[in-house]
């Protein structure tokens, strides 16, 4: 498939099978074969856009009779370079974003049927106008799409309150690398049938096929919530705090961030009329929501214990949005500072976990050793430390050649791993592992992980035609 | 290995593999094999009960090396057959009951990691002794074990909140049919790398591997509980009083049983002590519970809650408890509901869920056609609602000789499920496929999903040999 002749001729022969209207080749390709971030570019033998799981399974067919290999994309929002090509000649992207119907929202079951290729914040729109609420909640919302938020296992800022994407989904419609439907949308709120087929297709990245449609769990509507930005005098303290409020919260929180001081000064640089929420300095903060619907008074809740952690001098100094205007501007901050850090260009962007227990002691010993290997860097961690995940950013100093800053990122992120892996930690968090983390991750899994994960992969998908090069290499076994 | 002789020679080698201290034979093997119920009684070759995962992994590799399959089994409290032989001179049974260990409590980390065989209401009083709080909660709780409730994804009253058992496992430790071990008993909260391995174990009963240890979430405890019965109109009513009660409790409901009025009949045929906690008779009774920790005032919601309902005339009657002991005899009830069932004697159990929305309608239809049907017989339908589960069970006149009684549980299972079909039911929301429920579950499996299952378990245990007979009937491909 490596000359030119031969990806003309197989994107001819894609468009006999499936038409014109559903094969763009040429420069058309171009805007699917860039990553989020902007920093990868490859290329693609065409790009397929069904209208419908019919059209989702013709196509997979007539890519596997012409030997070639498939990459599923939804928003292509992800940021482990698990949906676009890595063997641009023999790969076509297959783009779920025509497949955009909300196919029914179910009130009085709170559950909802939507095809995969329905952006996240839509739907959620949607199901708010029906009366009800889907948790999901990225960065990326606005653009993400729903089954792709289900191949990557999507997380966010609500997952220790509502889970990871697995735990919002109740059922799923997938085409398989045979071209075969599993029909699994059932909305059913307990099934408990024996082994549950769905939970494979959830964070493979597409590598066992492609995700088509997606039934969920929906939940009352969130008719009060109460917001703090609260200042600490360490990580540590800001983890006692999140036990805490696990508590006396009742397990209504909702969210629960980790930011450093510099956090303020890299969302002013993104944001310069960003009002300053607080006054003071302090070595750490906390972005905190409680949410809730019905009998409960939240903000009082919320008011309640703040005075207690504060009497304890746990909270240095806090406040409380008492507007949905100025609980936007607290997260306007959390917003900023990740497009404070993109201004300053390339750098070392990580997604770690270790048990919360230990968190602010691998956030301290990482630092240390980052600035120690890397003296002119600066470290950005924060988070939903909550779950003891971190994103612990290394930005370089300004003007690198790129070789350099190759070799800077690539040091960063070899001494964080070394004291992750004293940890016991995870490479990946919620993002997932593609192309990006493989390496890391293939130099870290056990052998008979690594085994299993080749024998389910072989029988699902025995032609090894479903996002290729992602998350595992196959060899001949 | 039909004859004596084989089975001797076989029971033999398995001792003098795995010593005599591992291996029980001959009438030691009994108890072992008859089902919860006391409805079906079997054998087995031998039972092994290794005391370490070592101790599996050799047994697993001792039982194939000899050609044989195993039967893992927890508590042995299951309700399907899952854990039975039903090949007694092919297969040993594999007990889990000396592995009880609780390997460790972590308080800060919200997490704990248990042997499979450790008693679940065991393990719940020392996470409760730890100051945190485990929610599984089931019927067989001082018997069942840790592995078992993973293995069957078991399910009980707290699943409207807390999720079945797969929500609440973080990792699992599995001996594989090739005696490999999965190490994946990780407490991180969040750990997004790619295809999650240790779904497929969950709910397998025992046909893919032998979960040996599990590391699971905890909770904060629950300081305050508030628990109310209450009378309705209908079973219709119940339910959007579960929708109502959903919103209006903020989440924090964390029980809700249905009981039809001869729910009092049969607990009071088995208890015949306990006081009516009601007075007045209504056609729909619901059981729920709020609970919760720290600032929230649960009693208070509870109040509030119940006089909102009872203005609109949603609910005609109820009480609150207000003491430990007035809420243990609530729950009594429920217990002893069932326990006057058992009374009085064999009879149909199902264990079915719809959508929630459908709920009342398909209890009516199925009550009715199995009236039809069976006009002597006793419909009892109760169960956890709120989840859209019920467990619509049939009860004959009394002194039916065996082969009518057969006819006569065969007839009525047989009616339901064809009304379960329209509605899109499941014949299994909590209690798994096994042995009893698998000629249903094949009659009812899209052949995609089949396909699946059987290129899942061959890749996994391509010898067949753990726990052949449940789910599913293996043939040649």
């Amino acid at each position: 498939m490596a000359d030119g002749v031969a990806v003309h001729a197989a994107a001819d022969a894609l468009i006999e099978h499936l038409g014109a209207d559903m094969v763009l080749v040429g420069d058309d390709v171009e805007r699917y074969c860039r990553d989020w971030h902007g920093d990868v570019t490859t290329g693609a033998l065409a790009v397929i856009r069904p209208r419908s799981t019919a059209d989702v399974s013709a196509a997979v067919t007539a890519v596997a009779s012409l030997g070639l290999s498939i990459v599923p994309q939804g928003g292509n929002t992800g940021l482990v370079l698990g949906a676009t090509p890595d063997q641009p000649l023999a790969q076509v992207v297959l783009s779920l974003e025509r497949m955009t119907a909300v196919r029914r929202i179910d009130v009085d079951d709170f559950s909802a049927v939507v095809e995969a290729g329905c952006i996240l914040s839509e739907f959620k729109d949607k199901v708010e106008a029906a009366g009800l609420f889907f948790p999901l909640a990225l960065g990326a919302q606005g653009s993400c799409r729903i089954g792709g938020n289900v191949s990557t296992n999507a997380g966010g800022i609500n997952v220790l309150r509502y889970g990871m994407m697995r735990e919002l989904v109740l059922g799923l419609e997938v085409v398989l690398p045979d071209g075969t439907v599993f029909e699994g949308l059932s909305t059913l709120r307990k099934d408990n049938r024996g082994v549950d087929l769905k939970q494979l297709f959830i964070g493979a990245e597409g590598t066992l096929g492609i995700v088509t449609a997606v039934a969920v769990k929906l939940l009352p509507p969130v008719e009060q919530v109460a917001t703090a930005l609260v200042g600490l005098a360490s990580l540590s303290d800001a983890i006692a705090l999140y036990r805490r409020a696990r508590r006396d919260c009742c397990d209504l929180l909702s969210a629960f961030e980790f930011m450093p001081p510099v956090a303020f000064t890299l969302a002013r640089e993104a944001m310069p009329d960003l009002a300053m929420p607080i006054s003071g300095d302090y070595p750490a903060y906390v972005l905190m929501e409680i949410g809730g619907s019905g009998l409960v008074d939240i903000e009082d809740l919320m008011q309640r214990f703040l005075e207690g952690v504060m009497e304890e001098e746990l909270v240095l100094d806090g406040v409380i949005a008492s507007s949905k205007a100025q609980s936007r501007n607290l997260w306007l901050f959390r917003e900023g500072m990740n497009e404070g850090q993109a201004k300053r260009g390339a750098h070392l962007r990580t997604d770690l976990s270790v048990p919360l227990s230990r968190l602010a002691e691998f956030v301290d010993q990482s630092e240390a050793a980052v600035m120690k290997a890397l003296p002119d860097c600066l470290c950005v961690s924060y988070g939903h430390v909550g779950d003891g995940n971190v994103h612990l950013n290394v930005l370089p100093p300004a003007g690198l050649p790129r070789a350099e800053l190759d070799a800077f990122l690539y040091k960063a992120k070899s001494v964080i791993n070394d004291v992750l892996d004293t940890f016991g930690g995870s490479i990946s968090a919620e993002h997932g592992i593609g192309r990006l983390k493989k390496a890391d991750f293939l130099a870290r899994i056990p052998d008979v992980q690594a085994g299993l994960l080749s024998a389910v992969k072989h029988a699902i998908d025995p032609k090894l035609m479903m996002n290729p090069g992602c998350q595992l290499n196959f060899t001949a076994d």
